[in-house]
This record gives C-alpha cells, structure tokens and sequence, in this order.
C-alpha cells in the first residue's frame, strides 16, 4: 500500500481535485488517497503549513505527503519533493515544508514540457508524488536543493515564570491553538487571551461548565483554549496571532 | 474487503478527518474508507443519528461504521463498539447509536493511556474501528454493556383517520424528511405542514409543476415534502419538529 | 483497478452520496472512488456538464464517470450509459453528456423495480455505473438509443480579427473561465471583459502585478482570465455569459 494524502486551496466546487487525482491514478494505480483538506484559504500558505505539520507524522512511514497551495504557480519558484523519517513531500518552494526542512534531503523537481502553467498540481507536482508513491528514489527525480524558502515562525517568549505566545491556527470547532508547547504548560496554570480573557489549564472541555473557557494540552501536543458547547473564537474575539499568556497557578 | 464508514462533526477545514483516517489505515490498510458527512453541525448528536440511521443498512454486511459526534470526548461518557446482523459500530455512548441497540451486543471500549482527552476519534474510536476492520471479534476489544444512553426520539400518532408526525430532517435540496413511515402514507392523501401549506401525495417531484409542494415516501421509506425545483423548507419556513400530518384524500 | 468517478448536487451535508457509494461498493467492491464534486447547484445541469467535460478525459481508459444531476428524477427521462475512447459515463438523459455524445455508444437503462421515484443515484446508476466498472458490456446494461437529449453550448464568433465568446465557468478563485479554444489566442493580444476591463495574453498568473488582470490560456485549453493573487470574478463584477473579446495586440 502506498498512500497519497493530499492539502491544496483547490475547493471543492472544481474539478482540480480530480484532475490531480487522476495524475495520481495515472501514475500509481495502487495509491490510496486520503484528503487532508482543500479548503484552505487560497494562497494562504502558512494555514496549509499548519496542517501539514500536525498530520504527516501520524501517517505510516512511506506515505507521500502532496501539498499544492501555490500563489506563484507557473513563476520561477521551484518544485520540491523531499524525504524525512520515511516520509516524503511534494510541494512548491513557498515556505509550506519549512517544518520539515531541517532534517530532509529536498530536490528540485523538473517541469515538464507539457505541464500548464497554471496547474502545476496536476502536471508536476502530481506525477511526481505517484513516482515517490510507486517507490522512486528521491535523487532520481529531482537535483539536491539547499536554500529551500522557509517561512519564520513565531516562536514563544519565556517572562519570568509566564510563557507568552500567540494563537497559530482556530479550527473549526472555534477552538484557539497557540505556538505553546506542553512542556511549557504548567500543570495547574491560568492562560490569558489576548490580555483579557482567562481560563484555567484542565484537561479537557468537559473540566469546566457549558459555555466557559478551559485551556489543556490539544492533540497535537500544543496548548490550546476552547470554550465548552461552544466558539473561544467567538468567545474571546481573538483572531490569529492573539497573545496567549500562560502562568503557574500560584502567581 | 473492509469498509469503514465516517461520520463526524470535524469539518472539512481541519486536519481531524486525515488524521483519524491515519490511525483506520495504520490498524488496517486494506480498509475501503467511506465519508458520510463531516459538516455535522458541532455537537448535534441527533443530527449524526438520523445520518447513521439510513445509511448503515445500505453497505455490505462487514462494514464498520464509525461515528464520532462527541462533545462529551474526555468526561466518564463510555466509548462504544456494538454489533448487529453483521455490522459493526464505534462511537461515544451519549445515545448516537439509539437506532441500533435494540438488537445488537454493546461494549465499552478501554481508552488508550496514550489518547488525548480532546482526540478520540482518532486515538480511542479510530484504533477500535480498525481492529474490528480486521476481523477481532466484539467481546475481545471491550467489556459489555447493556445501559447504552438512549436518545427519545419522537413517535408519530394516529388521530382518527390521520396520523400526526414531525419533520425530523431538513435536507440540502430543503427537503422536508418526517418520523412517518410508508405503512402510514395512504395512496392517495394529503400532507398539511405546519397546519398551513398542503401537498398532495404522489410518487416524485414531477408529479407536480415546478414551484409546487408535493409529498411522497422517500429514499428511506419515509414520508417527505419537497418543493419541485426549490426549496420547501424555503417555501414552508418549516425548522425540525414541525408538524406534519396526513390524512386519506377522502377526508 | 475500476476508478468510478462521481459528480452531483447531493451536497455533503447528507448521507446521499455515502448511500450511492454504498452501491457502487456493493455492486464492484474493487472499484476506486473518486469524487468529482457534489457541490454543483441544485439541478444546474450545465454546470456539471462542464466539470465533467473537462475532467473524464484525465482519468484512464476504463474509467466509469457518474453523473448525477438530475431535476427530472423519477419522470420519464431516460437513464443513460454511453461509451466513448474505452471511457463510460452513467447520467440521466437531460443534456448532461452532451460534450461526449457525437462519438459515443449509447443505451438507456432500465428502472429497477424497486428503485425509489426520488433517488436514482443509488438505485439505478449507481448499480448501472457499477456493472460496468465491473466489466459488463454496454449494450448488455440497456437498449441503444440514439435521440439522447442535448443541450446548445455557446460558440464563439470570429469578428474581423478579433474572436468573441464568453464566460462558461467561474471558479473558486473567482477565475473567468471562457468558451475560446487556445488556437484562437493569439500569442500577444489583449482580452475585453464585459466591454470594459482589459488584460493582456500572458502565460500565468505571476507574469504581472498582484492585483492586476490577466489572461491566459487555462489548464483545460480555453481562454481565462484571472486576476493575480484576488478574484478576477470580483474585480470585474462578470458573470457567466458575460462576454469575453480577444484580440491580437496590433488592433
């Protein structure tokens, strides 16, 4: 078995979707393809950068992982494909695989001839993504590539015995996820948004009564603040890159 | 084959679909893996219900059916797998599975150490549902249970020559779906909905001319309003628990 | 492998596309699905012609397109299957296959008995499109037809040295996609939309300035016009059937 998952800004309403998939088909009958999203806000591409650093790890070792969120499709940005801990990537040159440069060998993709200029997804990034997918060697696709973009990410500041950071991704659930990891939250703390707003480190939604706000470690090992039955978004009014504050309980 | 089936209230934007499907693949990768919806509204345990009601029986005997509309996830709510004529079921026991327990054999299913509080659907469901992909009998991957929650679900009646029901689903073409069943729609009759607009019983939309209200028993053997070529519930303003009623056309 | 491709108007928000899966992995559980899209607009007909116009010829020979658009379920129309080029298509007969009609075998399907009057996606396509993933031969699936519905596709008109058409399609990123086959752009012209905003014939997006209007020939060989980084649909206010007037840079 060799799965494909695939994250692009293509939506749901075209055929993109499928014409990528049928270059996958095409060149890797066997694939099993499993969506990431497609709903990523076009050219948004540090939401897609958030997604595909929470989910390539929990795939098996050997899955490709195809992203296309890709502004400057058809410019002189390259295509890269990369590989680390067993996985691969395929991807623009745009700063979306910036989580998984530091430790992967990464090639620059050729362009085929008769490639659109407009629909790399289908033409390059694809096909290229079936090879990796039918058991191509990384450097027989592409040539090394070292200066691969990256996008810098914010990073959390330590204040005394507080940890400040901000809020990196809202889901869907309006739930607010910070750039906070869990070795930096306090068992019994007290987490502020943006400077207003406070909730106590729990477990889970369920600690806390209909309606309130609860922050916990979240599923992808990250600090996150929710609000029971309901939108911390909506709740708090905070919107990404918001503060989030959080302290031992004592202070 | 083993198919899985999914149905949650994760959305479409997050990674939360990918990333329970990585744990079904990882336990089975042959597993044949079906959406039913992921646009739940958040917590709408009765919504998934009705979803998981009429689509269920219309996959191959084998097929496990994974629901996971939770907003309990982390509480003491059990964590279930249940089994009847040939299907298997995984979701959280706060009454989702109401619609099969009479018939079937329940299990709470143990929680992982390693599971996140807020993430059972791919760390505590997800794991289960693969295991019984591949075959593990029920009773070796839980402990029974017989106090399963149920929902109350509401009962159409029967006044004089009538019968009185309610609409339980508003479908995406505004289709009106009610609790009455096909053994209580004469041949030839008439629907009032909210005691206001009436419909004539027939056999399909274009029984009617286009703009009309038409009833019929639908895809699942339930009495539906619709409107041909637009929306009843636009037409009707009818929201769920609306009252419909039908009586013989004699009347 | 069977790849069966789906495209409809069922939404996601319901079981309905699950349901036809249901019997399309029943009838060939071997088949690979792969969604087109089932967010087309309630009955538009011609929207779905124009996804699967593009996207059936991507997919390998063998492949079986399923289309279900189809206001006038459960009245007289026929239920159509059609080979062409070693692809298979399966829609009601109400113009959704014209693009494949002029070279292609076709027959009318039978009504299954028990098929429910409102839902032939799962009850007889869906079946049908199975049967022939599964390697039936068309003509033993139903009786030739040859009158099968079409529907009158705008062409564009030659002007002196200029070419008129207009927008067939509008995409997700708001990109105006046009009736005007690439061998009648000129290399270096300039395109009018809706008489009044004008944009040069380049290769892609990146080849002006953010914000700026651009045409260029699209990854399905017609004329686009898009606008770099925002929605060309927006920024010009056009709609489909807006016109669209190419011509070479010199006039």
């Amino acid at each position: 078995m060799s799965i494909i998952t695939l994250l692009t800004d293509f939506g749901l309403s075209d055929s993109y979707v499928a014409e990528m998939k049928a270059a996958l088909l095409g060149g890797c009958p066997e694939a099993v393809l499993v969506d990431v999203s497609h709903t990523v806000d076009a050219g948004d591409v540090r939401a897609a950068l958030y997604l595909l650093r929470r989910t390539w790890k929990r795939f098996p070792v050997g899955t490709v992982h195809l992203a296309v969120v890709d502004p400057g499709v058809g410019s002189e940005r390259h295509a890269l494909a990369a590989e680390t801990r067993g996985h691969f990537f395929v991807a623009p040159d745009n700063g979306l695989l910036t989580p998984i440069l530091d430790d992967a060998d990464v090639v620059a993709l050729p362009s085929p001839e008769a490639a659109s200029p407009t629909f790399h997804g289908r033409d390059l990034f694809g096909p290229a993504a079936a090879r990796l997918a039918r058991g191509a060697l990384l450097h027989t696709i592409g040539t090394p590539v070292t200066d691969a973009v990256r996008i810098a990410l914010p990073e959390p500041r330590v204040e005394g015995g507080a940890v400040e950071g901000e809020v990196v991704h809202i889901d869907h659930y309006g739930t607010l996820v910070t750039n906070i990891p869990a070795g930096s939250v306090p068992a019994t703390g007290v987490v502020a948004v943006a400077g207003r707003y406070r909730a106590p480190v729990l477990r889970t939604f369920s600690d806390v009564a209909p309606g309130e706000l609860v922050a916990f470690v979240g599923s992808d090992g990250m600090l996150e603040v929710a609000a029971r039955d309901r939108s911390a978004a909506q709740l708090t009014g905070a919107a990404l890159g918001a503060g989030v504050r959080v302290e031992p309980r004592s202070h």
